[in-house]
């Protein structure tokens, strides 16, 4: 049986103002280009398709247009989590009538427990879902997600039936895993890693949330990483998808790379030199982050490059200043957002929260990740 | 073949801050009870089914759930068209899967003339258009909506197979309809009324927009009414469905009444005779609208009335001003939006709107209603 893997869409991304729609569409015709020539037997999506709750109606089109191309034209079925950027109302519309045509959205937990079954396939999955709601589900003081995993898989475990291929399709961050600028933190003001040791049940994990497509050591644990470069941090990066060729006693992975209309490049240069084209760069076209070291001797530089490589997207000066403030913005978007809101009161008032402060930020911040 | 034609659903309908939302899941539940016991060929549903282009998940669950048990689980067809109040987008969401269960959902004016085809019947739909989008599908100078319906009529007439029982479902204004407070203006600066003897082509007219069940004085040419009362100008209304018993030479059509939770009230009496219950009224538990003579002696009379009749929804003072404010308010939901705007414009600035500023906030509402 032939499964392809994918994740992480997120169509709707914008990146410093610019809509990545074009590239999506590009990039996912491409993708259909690989399921007409490969053929599979089912293609696994494993979170993250949309990039916000509320995407708009092109969005919401691209995304309508390319699932019935895959599912309703080439016949290819489908199973689908959500990711924790997606609405799971918005993506689970729709899924009692979607099914009689084989394609599949899973979005509860309760659905965890039943497996879709494709010949001698039994593939579960696990879409994402907050500490909490593993709480109310389970019925288990939970505290960490790892911990939620952990249970969840305990509960799956006896469903598991040996005479078949047993995959799990998850949307989670493995402990270790290289993370960058896009993927937003799964948790709130929890630890959120979960250990491979956890997934040992599952003859493959098909995963989503690393953007990263080698982000594991594993052959049988992997993500697909995004269809495309989100952040600047994934310059240079492959994206692509995942091929599995699964045999009864036997499982086959390989990555195959898609090839975006517009690669992110990071340069660091002279300013003259970008003006004059002197420097290393894939193509005029790229989507660029311009680092240079003296700008304030230019006047209007972000307009001035923008003529030669009209795909700017950032233009940073490399001075002192700068780079805290760069690396202080950087910071911020890698933090808990219970420390950020900490670290503001903190700062704002000199005192620290109290626990119950604390405890009440978190309930809310968990109530608004309920709500999304 | 039967056919039951409702419209007007208006789910996450709000009024003054009250939430429909437990009425319309009471009121839809008795539609359903009604389609158990009458088994269809096909429910039409002629738009409106959502209040607003973007109703929330409780709202979208609720038509999700309603719409799944009708078509999955009574396994009857649907044919639905947008309403002025529908996102198109939103509603059609899912349509290309829906249609392999006979969830039949037009949008689109180049659906118009291909109908739906049931046995003996040609179902004809004429989704919710702008005059725009109409002169754009028509390629003709069109500056009215009864135009734009004629000219679209037209287009429909050269198909009509008169071996079948041609049927239309659209979602307009008749011509002489009775209006009341709770339907939208449909166009923006024309007039939007429709002539019925434009609709002669057809053996009968399904229609949505009017709340009114019995707003028109034909047999064949009706509008079903919403499913419940919206505003307190429809107090008193009857609300329900119809049931259409489609023969091959013989059209027999029935107005079914549906028993809301709570009906609408409007109730004008002295406020110690409503503290007193010395009034008539249908139930302690309707959505009041109290008109008091004298109230300034009372103090926080809202809250005493709630007290007594929890839903009370309004509550008005019978003095010199306040029905002045009433009417000028009413008269205000009554005006097309250009009017609106040329009113406000000529009291704030002494002058007229000249006809330039007049045509571009035409195209400006235009394109506003366009893009919900």
């Amino acid at each position: 049986m032939k499964i392809i893997h994918t994740a992480d869409w997120h169509l709707g991304k914008v990146l410093n103002g610019h809509s990545f729609l074009e590239d999506q569409q590009y990039i996912v015709d491409q993708l259909i280009e690989v399921l007409i020539k490969e053929k599979p037997d089912l293609l696994v999506i494993a979170g993250d398709i949309y990039d916000t709750t509320y995407p708009n109606k092109y969005v919401i089109r691209l995304m309508e247009n390319t699932i019935a191309k895959i599912n309703l034209d080439l016949r290819i079925p489908i199973v689908m989590i959500n990711g924790n950027h997606d609405g799971k109302e918005r993506l689970r519309y729709g899924a009692s009538w979607f099914q009689h045509n084989q394609l599949y959205i899973a979005t509860e937990l309760d659905q965890c427990l039943t497996p879709y079954i494709f010949d001698d396939v039994a593939l579960y999955t696990m879409p994402f879902f907050t500490v909490s709601e593993a709480r109310e589900f389970l019925n288990e003081p939970i505290e960490t997600y790892e911990q939620a995993v952990k249970k969840l898989i305990a509960r799956i475990q006896p469903h598991l039936d040996q005479n078949k291929t047993n995959i799990l399709v998850g949307h989670f961050t493995l402990n270790g895993a290289p993370k960058s600028d896009s993927e937003r933190e799964i948790t709130v003001g929890t630890i959120e890693a979960v250990s491979p040791q956890f997934l040992n049940d599952f003859d493959a994990v098909m995963l989503g949330h690393i953007h990263h497509p080698f982000a594991t050591p594993f052959k049988h644990i992997v993500y697909s990483g995004s269809i495309l470069q989100y952040s600047f941090s994934e310059a240079g990066q492959a994206k692509g998808i995942r091929i599995f060729d699964v045999q009864p006693h036997e499982i086959k992975q390989s990555f195959v790379p898609l090839k975006p209309k517009h690669e992110l490049e990071v340069v660091e240069a002279r300013f003259d030199d970008l003006m004059n084209g002197e420097f290393e760069r894939k193509s005029n076209e790229s989507y660029f982050h311009f680092i240079v070291e003296q700008l304030s001797h230019v006047k209007d530089p972000m307009q001035k490059l923008k003529q030669i490589y009209p795909n700017t997207l950032s233009l940073t000066q490399q001075v002192q200043t700068s780079q805290y403030k760069s690396k202080a913005l950087k910071d911020v978007k890698k933090m808990h957002p219970i420390d950020i809101v900490e670290k503001f009161y903190s700062e704002m008032t000199t005192e620290k929260l109290s626990e119950l402060q604390k405890e009440n930020v978190v309930a809310l911040l968990e109530k608004i990740k309920g709500e999304e």
